[in-house]
């Protein structure tokens, strides 16, 4: 989704500063490291997570420099997790673009990673507060619980909403959130407005992931940009297979056990959770998180920034890819 | 190596507790991390880091529960890598038992190491210094370095003593001396005893790897519990092949080429740099580090704690396994 940020000039300017900040750390590394983090850097389009540190630290006072460098750092430890998260899944394509893990190996991919989180925790331990740097080190700890339990939770049909929405707050909601938190935070933020856009983070992840579990199953690949049911192909159950679950007449459970790989399998075993009304209660989730996102900034002071997230909540669930 | 520490019950007794602690931080997750945690402490025979880190507090006026607590993370990071460098290597075995990667695949290797890392940071974070916790982000940031260059520069017979001692010092001397830094600095010590302990630990790791290295190559599986050449078959050429291709009249680099595979043709090739005199050159490199390792703490307080280290620094120089 190149173009996200296209209304927003001076945004993607600093993007295109955070990403220089990682090519240049790499560059002081290893030719492998420098290739593989612009082979990660290219199939990273929105750059989500620098651009929450940098749009909630307008709400405050920024030194500009300081806050690149803390978004640089978030944006590396989502890389890395991408870059093992493709070992994990054996995963060939992310987003149309070939993986890391498929390019060059698991061994690249694993060094590459370590690599990247280890930086990450560097530049943090350099430049942010104890307390953000605190706050990072427990994030990790918990997305990485979170893909030990999707891991395990494979091929289990007896899973449940709530643990669902467990598994992807830590996932994904926990690093939206703590990259809001520090941009506001670092950037001298009174409490109230760190914790306003804390948990309108952690809101805006949980629709995020909701609508990727959802473009997963009900999404166009040429609009994705991956094979569609690539979640069922690996077992791992998502929200609209949750609630067709509990609609069903035995026939989606019976689809899933035989464990669907061929793209026709998928597609019957898709249809099957649509006519169950999965895909439809998992987007009017996605949805009442959107809105809860929106009462947290409502309170927040009005101005350009506000704006800005308010399109970003709408265009995040509106999204076809 | 079990049994290492016989001679010191106090301190067998600590790295119970050590190995509780870790044990405990697995218990509150998934129990494929667990079991994963579980196996990588059994075959985690002398628990060096852990120990150092004991010991090093002991010139100090140590809080035995927090250095209990930052020895595990050490440990932990230290554990992390061995989960990571087995998929790296696609290493069967380690010390005579059977892999996390053989045992339970990359996907459950990757994972661990990730939630051991993550786990290990927090712990850091929440226990020890600003500036410990700084060092310990920089530490892992050059062990993954170092494992980078280890792997770009496979099969490159061009290496050199300066190459091959920078990749270790990063490797292994890093976290040694960093083992014994935040012993000595947690509990008190002054910047004058910090940094005898830590140029002790950096000396320590230094010969301790090159006998690691020397033992892979001309080490009886017997007592190592791995194939020996393991290095050579996976193109890692350490000081003794590096010394014998200084001497070298073609034939090693010839058979070096070949990529030796088989039980036959390593033998051969260790044969070749051990004529090369390849192997008491590093013994007598590994020789002068234990000496300088020695000069280090002859200056610090005569006792218990000083001559343990002593003793250490012959055990790790005169090991067989």
């Amino acid at each position: 989704m190149s173009g996200f940020w296209d209304g927003q000039p001076e945004l993607t300017r600093r993007l295109e500063e955070v990403r220089s900040a990682i090519r240049e750390k790499a560059r002081s590394d290893d030719s492998e490291v420098q290739a593989s983090v612009s082979q990660l850097l290219e199939s990273n389009g929105k750059m989500l997570r620098p651009a929450f540190v940098i749009l909630a630290s307008q709400f405050g006072a920024p030194d500009a420099d300081r806050i690149n460098r803390i978004a640089a750092a978030i944006e590396m430890l989502h890389m890395a997790t991408l870059a093992h998260d493709d070992i994990i899944d054996s995963a060939s394509l992310r987003r149309g673009v070939a993986t890391l893990y498929a390019v060059r190996g698991p061994r690249t991919a694993v060094l590459v990673g370590d690599w990247l989180f280890a930086v990450c925790f560097s530049l943090v331990a350099d430049v942010a507060t104890v307390e953000d740097s605190r706050a990072m080190s427990r994030i990790v700890a918990r997305i990485c619980g979170s893909e030990v339990s999707q891991s395990a939770e494979r091929h289990c049909v007896s899973t449940s909403v709530r643990r669902y929405l467990r598994r992807i707050a830590g996932k994904t909601a926990a690093l939206f959130a703590l990259s809001f938190h520090v941009g506001a935070y670092e950037s001298g933020c009174s409490p109230d407005v760190c914790s306003r856009l804390r948990r309108f983070g952690y809101c805006l992840g949980m629709g995020f992931q909701i609508i990727d579990d959802v473009l997963d199953i009900d999404g166009l690949e040429s609009m994705t940009g991956k094979p569609a049911g690539q979640d069922l192909a690996d077992g791992v159950y998502t929200l609209p297979t949750v609630f067709a679950l509990r609609n069903d007449d035995g026939r989606l459970a019976a689809a899933l056990s035989r464990r669907p790989r061929s793209r026709r399998a998928l597609a019957s075993t898709a249809a099957l959770i649509r006519e169950r009304d999965g895909i439809r209660q998992a987007l009017e989730m996605a949805q009442l998180y959107t809105e809860r996102s929106l009462r947290e900034i409502s309170g927040l002071p009005p101005g350009d920034a506000r704006t800005v997230l308010e399109n970003v909540a709408d265009s995040l669930l509106h999204r076809t890819r």
